[in-house]
């Protein structure tokens, strides 16, 4: 496997609800290849699919009612922060709701359903440069017993979201018995190392990555997400 | 920022207990740079470092022993999985214990000290290059509520583990609240992505990082490590 490069998307217009992603991502600084990666932010697609809502974040109960009425469940709570699980399933600070770089009195929430939102716009860029592409929709979570926040995919298409290499050997023949590896995790991790939080970069791409990892469907939410029943942790 | 390039290093020796790892990753195929960053996988470091324990896996009173011996808490147990903290303060399966890539009737601990590891080997690349890059020590982990698996920095030397930007402004010129971003961990699943688990490459150069991250000191322990008493899962 060669190696990969990891390139920012720049000058994507302001997203604003009703706008096709695909239409302001091919306006950037980065033509689209075969076989790329584009990973895009959870906030632009939040913000074009309109999943915001009016929020003082101020008014403690106004907000605690936007948080909870994304959640299913309530893992923990301590102080302002609140750890929940969304209604797609994943386990996260205040249900996703976010502030940052949003308008004032808004906050964006999850998508409803990030494949879909991933799929969309991988049907926009095929439709609009005749190339394939897979597409990941990433998002800023926290980790339990590490500091430091990390990016992770929340949405994905035309990538397999783990790759599975149980049952391939290791370099010394042996059967190795479990390296699924969360391939559009760490496909997001990468690409926020050059988004940064403040520069207002909403995409990136990665090239180079292995042809066998680039399906046509591929989800997050069905093969990511691990059901309440099989988590040591809930 | 700029882009990122992620380049595996092939043509690394077999490592063995006693060897130097700068003097085997030299050998490789990569001219390190100054600000790369060289991702090196535990499995290597431990076997340099001499960390390996004879232990028969189908013995699994003999296989508790060691898993036990190297932890300082068991946070879960089902079956044969056991989710463990261990002296080093990681939360992982099986205290980090790893059978995969190593000899028959072997397994590999972590290191005692990852960042001291991640030093070493710094000093040990400048020494032999006149270069100065920074080193991250990965590790395969599970994460709770995600299946698959993904690698994380378990030391580092050369470079922040977290990168603060806690009262930057956001591109809407707001403050922002949280925005720790673990780039350490972000780097060891860029590399991850390159390595594969079964192609026997153990070590990554992530090329064009932000030299404001680049720093003389660096430390996952003191860092990312979350303090149980901070932790709202443990």
């Amino acid at each position: 496997m060669g190696r990969l490069e990891i390139i920012p998307v720049e000058g994507v217009p302001e997203v604003r609800p009703g706008d096709r992603l695909a239409d302001l991502l091919v306006a950037g600084s980065v033509a689209f290849e075969a076989g790329d990666v584009v990973v895009v932010t959870q906030k632009v697609v939040s913000k074009a699919e309109g999943r915001l809502v009016a929020v003082d974040h101020d008014n403690r109960r106004a907000w605690a009612a936007v948080v909870d009425g994304e959640a299913v469940r309530v893992l923990r709570r301590r102080g302002d922060l609140v750890i929940t699980e969304t209604r797609a399933g994943f386990v996260c600070a205040n249900s996703g709701v976010d502030l940052s770089n949003v308008p004032d009195g808004y906050a964006t929430l999850l998508p409803v359903d990030a494949d879909r939102s991933a799929r969309r716009i991988r049907d926009g860029l095929r439709a609009r440069t005749g190339v394939e592409v897979a597409v990941v929709v990433s998002d800023t979570f926290g980790r339990p017993w590490r500091r430091g926040l990390a990016d992770v995919a929340i949405g994905c298409a035309g990538i397999a979201a783990v790759v599975d290499l149980r049952g391939t050997s290791d370099a010394r023949g042996r059967e190795l018995t479990v390296t699924e590896v969360a391939v559009v995790d760490e496909l997001a991790a990468a690409a926020e190392l050059v988004m940064g939080k403040a520069s207002g970069i909403c995409a990136a791409v990665v090239r180079g990555v292995a042809p066998a990892w680039l399906v046509d469907g591929g989800s997050v939410r069905a093969d990511i997400v691990r059901p309440p029943a099989e988590d040591l942790f809930r």
